[in-house]
């Protein structure tokens, strides 16, 4: 079997001590959106889980509607998401996350997140859904799922002289690295099954 | 008590028999879709369910950074939606469903839904999901809960030399109409308790 499956891609992956570019793989150059789109992809076409994400929120505030042609809109603006970027449904539960990713080398800013979204957090959890971030470290290449759970008490120490980040170290021991495959390149379902199920 | 209830705010709402527009309600001149997120904050803010209206999906072609202020959008076009409009979590239950207003007094034209929503509808089911569809019928003033497991015969017979819409009757008798209220003006979560839980 020469198709690249889980196991095989492992050796792509940029190990813990791996943190040079010059041991990066096949991800050089994918954002990781690009990666849980795939991601989310090929679960779909495996019928494992039904996850989307949401288009970016626009504000339109001028269309044409030239004749015979489709509508073009000529003045817009981007607006700030009221709740997270993806969610859906996995094993009968309803999942909802944000992806983040970071050039910081020693720790994930507040300031990726914002007070609307952490109460969407809350309320998700609230109801029985399963909520997380998805941290990338870009430059170790590192991919951690960090449950929401695990954030709040962060989010709201900064309020109270706390720092406003957290320490990369600390994800890494709270977090769960999510490993990397050639097709499921986060495979954060691995995790959810883990944590959740 | 001079709030309205759910039981007061039941005088307002068109009965059967009550068909002539002369005898609309506060609801003129409202949207499905107004009603439908007016009702999605109401459920937020008693805390019942966490239910959004997904963004419009825009393909961006065009942005300008001014200096000093917000980028604008300055060509841009509107997607087709590749999943339904509207997702959430209530009562630990994955929620998805798709809104949809006809002026047509006779029956819900099939064109109103896509096939990739099709696709996306089974797919929830598959998965533990609850789908549906919330279809108004705007001369009558009667909004219906039409679960997607009844919508799926009449889509593949359309294939099959069938009508291509599903007749007003079949909908009232298949269906189930939601209360109009004062402030949940269109409350689906009482059908679904009723369906589901």
């Amino acid at each position: 079997m020469n198709y690249p499956n889980g196991k095989k891609s492992a050796s792509f992956r940029p190990g813990k001590n791996q943190q040079s570019n010059e041991l990066a793989f096949g991800n050089r150059g994918m954002t990781l959106e690009d990666d849980i789109n795939a991601t989310n992809d090929h679960y779909l076409h495996l019928n494992k889980a039904v996850i989307h994400k949401k288009p970016t929120p626009v504000q339109i505030v001028k269309v044409d509607y030239p004749k015979r042609s489709a509508a073009v809109i000529k003045e817009a603006y981007f607006k700030q998401a009221s709740t997270t970027d993806y969610n859906g449904v996995y094993r009968e539960k309803y999942i909802d996350f944000e992806a983040k990713e970071t050039k910081n080398k020693t720790s994930f800013p507040l300031s990726n997140i914002h007070e609307h979204q952490i109460s969407h957090m809350r309320q998700v959890r609230e109801h029985g859904g399963i909520s997380f971030l998805i941290i990338r470290f870009s430059y170790y290449e590192e991919t951690f799922l960090f449950p929401s759970v695990k954030l709040f008490p962060y989010w709201e120490s900064q309020y109270n002289g706390g720092r406003k980040s957290i320490p990369y170290q600390e994800i890494k021991e709270a977090g769960h690295q999510i490993p990397f495959k050639y097709q499921a390149r986060v495979d954060y379902l691995e995790i959810l099954d883990q944590l959740y199920f």
